[in-house]
């Protein structure tokens, strides 16, 4: 692997092709450094970012949530998770999510990676977190229907991955990460 | 967790809010079970889905490419990856991708999981596998610039982890499956 960073694309133009309620859609005119030029689109992110959580109930449980998915038209498992609002830091946001969606609030939050969900065509960045010495404060969340909240237990993690309704990958990366922390710890 | 799965929300109406070159996108008018009426938007997938692929070079290294990613304006490390095209089952587009970007072929692909993106707002499903036993084959792709690719010691795992550059949690998830598999195997 080269040391040094290559040299990024020049961005002649920049335009915005679509937009909607929740999406911007925007046009890039590139020029790479030998020369090639090409015309490539992204989605603009939220730029303050995302958050997801996987909280235990105990040394040995985790908390899930279930929940409909309106881009797969499907009920799928997997953490609490949001948008972090204005104002808030990572770590407020990951603890109001987890008052709207489990109702209980973390003493102790652990930060496991950033990670994006497809470089190539979008901005956004979420944080994953593990969350601690959980206790009880609900807040209310703006969710259409209550959401089924899940205990699951660590030992039958092999379980959830095979399922076919726990598929996010940034889910599956907090989960993986988290065994990775605990069997490293 | 209840065993039945829950009702999915009725679909009142459908439309077209926005579309571009790449993009398109979707709302969807919802009535979820309780009577709880709202508005979502969701972005229409690529309904054939995709791909991306851990390959080993030998069993302790794998190979890695480096890429411009319009989304983040940045050099991201990853696995190779594409869209299965028409006509193509989701192996021989693995075999295809890794001809594309890697210049090596398969003689065995090993399915990890599929998963999604978000899929809150995205429908876009992708395959994760492994690929061993390669043997070199270069096919042209359609990248602006060559793709530089890196061979990544395995027992280096967390070093790459740890990167900022390799963010993608599709390709983390892959990473960590791929982990998993070998420490079973």
């Amino acid at each position: 692997m080269s040391q040094s960073s290559p040299t990024l694309p020049q961005i002649l133009k920049r335009s915005l092709v679509a937009s909607s309620r929740f999406f911007k859609i925007e046009a890039l005119q590139l020029k790479f450094s030998n020369g090639q030029q090409r015309e490539f689109e992204r989605m603009q992110g939220y730029h303050k970012g995302a958050v997801l959580i996987v909280p235990f109930y105990d040394p040995q449980t985790l908390l899930l949530i279930r929940e409909y998915a309106a881009g797969t038209h499907s009920y799928e498992i997997g953490f609490p998770k949001g948008l972090i609002d204005s104002g808030e830091t990572a770590e407020q946001a990951a603890n109001r999510e987890l008052k709207e969606e489990i109702g209980f609030g973390a003493k102790r939050l652990q930060k496991l990676k950033t990670v994006t969900m497809a470089p190539s065509y979008f901005s956004s960045e979420m944080t994953l977190f593990m969350a601690f010495d959980l206790y009880p404060e609900k807040l209310e969340g703006d969710e259409p229907e209550p959401l089924e909240v899940i205990k699951w237990p660590l030992n039958k993690v092999d379980e959830l991955l095979a399922r076919d309704d726990f598929q996010e990958a940034r889910g599956i990366s907090a989960l993986l990460l988290t065994l990775k922390a605990l069997n490293e710890a």
